[in-house]
């Protein structure tokens, strides 16, 4: 199956958390990276991200600064990059920054009813898999719409769903100047973990920012 | 109290793990790396771990390489670097490859008398604290014992321990190519977790090795 070409990108401490034990948000990164989240996005078709962390953070995901809308209108696209929320059971709550015109919720067959009757208002449906969003096949769907790019914005469950998937192009992260700690604390990957068989990645570059790192790492096949 | 100077050295994969959910040891760096870990220990006065890493890896934590060796008799001292296992309640398996001549094992006033008895004769026993090792006293005798760079060789929950009683300088981490993942699997930092006052960081360096990135962190006050 056809899919867009799939980044992950992310900041983390210097031990690995996205954010501290209790889910609260961390001021990792600073302007300089935020202007580059932020460069990203305009320069994607769609931005994603997992449910857990719509939960947690209620994050807007669109672009603020005017110069990078331009830079869109200027390639003839909308404003803004479409936003996915990928939500197996629909428990995205109605009034989530993320919904509104030009979001996708996607969800599977298992989701109620009664709470897709509500959110169908504020954004898109689209339907895969039975008990668990298919990633695999959400991708072809959002490909078949026009979105050759997508940046996935997390969180740590979304990254290794993605990842165990072989769905992943390549991984940004930032490694800010601070230690989070915590065996509780969402890392960059999180979900069950793999015993065998590591991804293996290639680092593309790393270059220094805000007092951190930012690495780009290749997923080889 | 004085103590040495602190600091932490390991290896994490690129989303922060040290070893996989089921405490497999990875191999997470190369040859290079593993000849920059044997010259750091050959400069240390003593090497320290926690009982986990003890009890998950069994590492023997000495020094191979013979022109490292030689270059420790050329400066007047002995061919290895103590070892210490932080060790509250005396856990330690007797027949550790950490244990014999130049190992010390750090336990607390609870740890059990029978397990000690075995123990003794494998180790120098060092007591601090009633229920924990007090590591803060634990630096201050390894330093009047002539301790004055001490290197600590994991785990997680040590690191955590030293990191939240302020008592690290620095940490070199390794970043390896590849991904673990896993919300279960030990990370840099593990504990409870900080969730305010973050201790900060300043990159001293960052530098390409074995397809990853060692990065060397000095921890701020």
């Amino acid at each position: 199956m056809e899919r867009p070409f799939v980044f992950i990108n992310a900041a983390m401490s210097a031990d690995g958390k996205i954010s501290s034990f209790h889910r609260e948000q961390v001021r990792i990164s600073g302007p300089e990276d935020m202007d580059r989240v932020s460069l990203l996005r305009a320069g994607s078709d769609a931005v994603m991200v997992g449910v857990g962390t719509v939960l947690a953070d209620d994050p807007g995901l669109r672009i603020k600064s005017a110069d990078h809308k331009k830079m869109r209108s200027d390639r003839g696209q909308s404003n803004q990059p479409l936003r996915v929320v990928v939500d197996s059971r629909a428990r995205t709550p109605p009034g989530s920054e993320v919904l509104g015109e030009g979001s996708i919720l996607a969800v599977s067959e298992a989701a109620p009813e009664e709470r897709l009757a509500f959110l169908r208002e504020k954004c898109e449906i689209v339907v895969s898999g039975e008990e668990k969003v298919d990633l695999g096949e959400l991708l072809s769907i959002l490909k078949k719409k026009g979105v050759e790019r997508l940046m996935v914005e997390g969180g740590a469950t979304l990254n290794w769903s993605l990842i165990e998937a072989g769905l992943v192009d390549e991984i940004s992260v930032y490694i800010g100047p601070m230690i989070i700690g915590g065996e509780g604390a969402p890392t960059l990957v999180d979900g069950p973990g793999f015993s065998a068989d590591y991804p293996k990645l290639s680092l593309i570059s790393a270059d220094l920012l805000d007092g951190g790192v930012l690495l780009r790492w290749r997923v080889l096949r």
